[in-house]
């Protein structure tokens, strides 16, 4: 893997650790379909999730959290309205926010959207292959929500975005890449089963939030976090008999990688 | 079962093997409390699931799909919106789309609706027999999402419907019948306590949506999926230790049932 | 515990068991995060869950239906009027509602609203410690949905609200209270770890909310379910490796304490 740092395994439990020390609320504008998950991922990790999503309170609460996500899986215009208001607040307080551009590329209404975000300087982007290529206008867009593409082929695309709009981007997939367009971190590990079962990489953008809110290098956070959610599906995938199974042992994994 | 076609357990196997090779994208435009669940079962089928609820989008995205779901259930004004472009996008792709009525005949709001898109020739449409009997106006209704009718009691409702509307009507219960109007297949199995996990029906709406995008005679198909769903319910139930496990079983046993 | 009341297992059993005889039907209008597993918690206990959030279907469900539930998390303006008219056709057709006033006293729309609720007569309110003491308008507000207080530095105020507006007013954390003002009942059991799953509390609304549909006491009756809740979530910790495997242990609980 020359050209690519790696992240070890005593960064990855000093996350683990300060996530369970630290314990940061991440406020959740995401999916319908990933909500429930999300949550119980967050909270595997010692974090504490909370969905709000009226204007107002978006507004109020993006201010009090740790973190902001904006997944725009299931977007509608009310809900972007929220958001909008709700990154202007977390940017305002000096608040991380992370964007997860489900399915830019293959949509025009979201890719619209996420662009229009990317002006407003996320901390992080968290996306499949197929949605950072999309988001940067290269590649055929995804299938749905499923990236066509390896993360190797979006690397390009990827250190470009994060050089262009000043963030660091995470592309997840077999390999995992973090970059912020000069270093770049190379993830291995996981299980393609993870694919099968909804909100793995939805809930790795809140924990990529997460990771956001804690102290030291961003970049090293964020790798971490990819990291730690992968050797949990690994753990979970050689336990499961299933992808029914898959969940419950997911969890259970990323609360015993505490010890 | 004289007078009723009964599916094997050969056909089964190769809807499966089916399900899995052509990997049918699903658009989903389903209640608020079964979006997990009907993903997961989705995958686990390996299939590709997809909620996408913003009218300009869902317009797109059902033309793009390999069929749409349609469900009533946490039906809202904005959602019906959104389904009437949907649905209408995706007759004129010539894409299959099937209606889940949930607790039609019960509430007037949705029946309204269910009316509506009757007139939109659905390929399919899978309820309960309260469902089937309240869209056709015979029966008391149900209780709420529970059906307070057998399916046989639904069955000339059922016949009716698919032949007035030209479309293949699913009822699924203790038998579950699928029926042109003209040809009837039984379909026996499951277990009663399917009905005590909330959304076992509604996967199995979006699971015949898939069977209608597969090749072959449609009427099978759906009565295969209708059949491997409770095949999967049985082997859970035998598993399980109360409706918490069953879920993961049910998901672990539709994962099997490829092999 | 001098001064309060304990529930003790035959109450327990006797609840459990007009559940499942009664299988009251509970109208949930609550947060996107907790549906699935609030649904699934009731027909554990042999209620029948309907989560109907339109405006019209609203009002005509909370008639039909045996108890309705206001949960506040995820409000929009959209559920707040859908609400209001639930509420209102509960009243008027004799029905109990139960508020679940999520994160009150942190975001001020959601407390406005709560305020305003507080007028329409709730059968039963419950919340946890800093929610019960954000609607009264003392302590800190919570974190997010977690609270920062005690039960026990929430009873007064719980004891306050519950005379005020003639309610029973159900605290959950460690111990939890449920009191109309008069009499107090304290529950104790449970695990820390039911915090750490999201929608136990949530969901416990929901069977607060059934238990107000049953004959007999209405105090004892909320507070029996408190306790076979406690009682679930005791077993499900002994028995799961982490909060992933609490979920279906919890509700294979609940399944079982009907034996």
């Amino acid at each position: 893997m020359s050209g690519f740092e790696t992240i070890n395994a005593i960064i990855n439990t000093k996350t683990i650790q300060q996530l369970h020390a630290k314990s940061p609320l991440i406020h959740c504008m995401t999916n319908d379909v990933v909500q429930t998950f999300t949550a119980n991922v967050l909270l595997a990790l010692g974090c504490s999730p909370a969905m709000v999503i009226e204007p107002e309170e978006a507004e109020q609460f993006a201010a009090m959290a740790s973190g902001l996500l904006i997944n725009v899986g299931t977007l509608t215009t009310d809900r972007q309205h929220a958001m909008r208001l709700a990154v202007n607040s977390a940017n305002k307080a000096g608040k991380p926010w992370v964007l997860d551009p489900v399915a830019a590329g293959a949509l025009t209404f979201r890719t619209r959207f996420c662009h229009e975000l990317l002006m407003l300087k996320p901390t992080a982007i968290r996306g499949n292959a197929s949605e950072i290529m999309g988001l940067v206008g290269v590649g055929r867009g995804g299938k749905g929500v499923d990236s066509l593409n390896t993360t190797h082929d979006a690397l390009p695309a990827a250190q470009h975005l994060a050089k262009a709009t000043n963030t660091i981007v995470a592309i997840s997939g077999e390999i995992d890449y973090v970059t912020d367009g000069e270093r770049t971190f190379a993830v291995t590990g996981g299980d393609p089963l993870m694919t099968r079962v909804v909100g793995t990489g939805c809930a790795l953008s809140a924990v990529v939030t997460a990771s956001c809110a804690l102290s030291g290098d961003k970049l090293i956070n964020i790798a971490s976090v990819c990291a730690i959610m992968k050797q949990a599906g690994e753990i979970a995938t050689q336990r499961c008999r299933g992808t029914g199974s898959f969940t419950p042992e997911f969890l259970d994994a990323l609360c015993q990688l505490k010890q």
